[in-house]
């Protein structure tokens, strides 16, 4: 069922992610919110994080576990050995992914990963238009309202659509379906370069739209020039637009081109 | 070189931790620090991560890497599968870890994973003494300095022992060496479950001292009662000892009882 252009998109990005439609719900980690007192004012966390399951193995071995050590042992604890391939779930690209000289996730400090966060909301066309992008024009929208992008942002599209809705409809679709779904437009790309973006973010499960893969335009670009990106967030319709601030919580791994992640929004 | 208790706590716990009594620089990511704005206030984030490398997988098989896809393909994207043990580099517990039925990473909100930050300082008998550890009293000297510890707090032990340099000098010591690096005392413990924390956190690779293993009378209580542990911190000694937060970023891995985390202070 699945052509070599679909084993290729769907071993390296994940799989795409064709939607419903609505916000992603299957992996809700509950309750996704917290706040907290910090210098006497009160912090709002959003998790913006789908759990990491089975759900996000489309392709065999894509994610697995075996006990090292089982709780029956006499001391009572259990623990595991886990194997996963990096872009799987929520998940941080690094420049490696596309870049062999980039930096891997184990080279990324902090200063990267936690930053202003903006959400272009292209929710209205991308549920009328599965091939719908990211386009310049939804940037200077968004600055029309809020100000101009800070620098060293990391930028999300928030398409509404769910991964995990389409993974599990993807056996029943046509290939021309299957390779239908949203993502940054390059001219978007090149413009957000200009505004310094650290960072680019999606609720699909790629950066590319749908009919741009295996291409790659987006990813190469961008991770080339030493950016990041991070594919399969939930969330992003509750967290504000503008003047919050994202953390990718990514296990610092030496060598890797990308970590399942904890990514939370602050504000 | 190694008997059965010393396979079994290595095997748990990534590694026991014999210090230098220096500061852990081996394995740092710099810059370590970042600050933003928010709400128009400064926010100071620091790293409490080591950088995951092959220098904790002191057990075979405990970290490894091979590539799905090389930068040399078609496409130019690099892709690897990870094998790695829960319980390697910096990283958290999760109560599943010792308790059969109790939570995995994946069931952990993010309210239970952004909580106050508590540090006591215990390097000055730790610097004198292998076996120190955190006792009541040094919970009591931290209350009288700064109020009662905040409920739902995550408190650290700061022990300025360096898991790294034990690493490499492991194979050089003693047996009854081996068995010596500071933890949390059970009475310390039972008083912290009191003040309702939600977190103990090490900058060792176990939250109980050396000597109490393998009997793990602090996972084993802790882990059971719901609560979850950090192993493998670093940078404690720079993150302010009250008003600050902690944030545990743990890919919220389904069933899994411990995960590589990136661990920050905010404040």
């Amino acid at each position: 069922m699945m052509d070599r252009r679909d084993i290729l998109a769907l071993t390296a990005l994940g799989t795409l992610a064709l939607g419903s439609g609505s916000r992603a719900n299957a992996a809700a980690i509950t309750p996704d919110t917290a706040s907290l007192s910090l210098h006497g004012r009160q912090l709002h966390v959003l998790d913006l994080t789908h759990k990491l399951t089975q759900a996000f193995a489309f392709t065999p071995g894509r994610l697995s576990m075996e006990a090292v050590q089982g709780s029956g042992s006499k001391v009572g604890m259990a623990l595991n050995r886990v194997a996963i391939v990096e872009h799987t779930g929520t998940h941080l690209d690094a420049p490696r992914h596309f870049a062999p000289d980039g930096a891997s996730v184990g080279d990324m400090p902090i200063s990267q990963l936690i930053v202003p966060l903006v959400i272009i909301d292209i929710r209205q066309k991308a549920g009328k238009d599965r091939d719908a992008r990211v386009m310049p024009d939804d940037i200077i929208a968004w600055e029309r309202r809020h100000g101009r992008i800070p620098a060293g942002a990391c930028v999300a599209m928030l398409s509404g659509w769910d991964p995990l809705a389409m993974m599990a409809r993807y056996g029943r679709m046509s290939p021309a379906e299957r390779r239908k779904s949203p993502g940054f437009d390059a001219a978007a790309m090149d413009m957000l370069m200009k505004r310094d973006a650290k960072g680019i973010a999606v609720d699909t499960m790629s950066l590319d739209a749908g009919e741009s893969m295996p291409d790659f335009p987006v990813h190469l670009a961008w991770l080339r020039s030493g950016r990041w990106g991070l594919e399969g967030l939930t969330n992003l319709d509750r967290a504000p637009a503008s003047g919050g601030i994202l953390f990718a919580g990514v296990a610092p791994l030496d060598q890797a081109t990308g970590m399942p992640a904890r990514v939370i929004a602050l504000y």
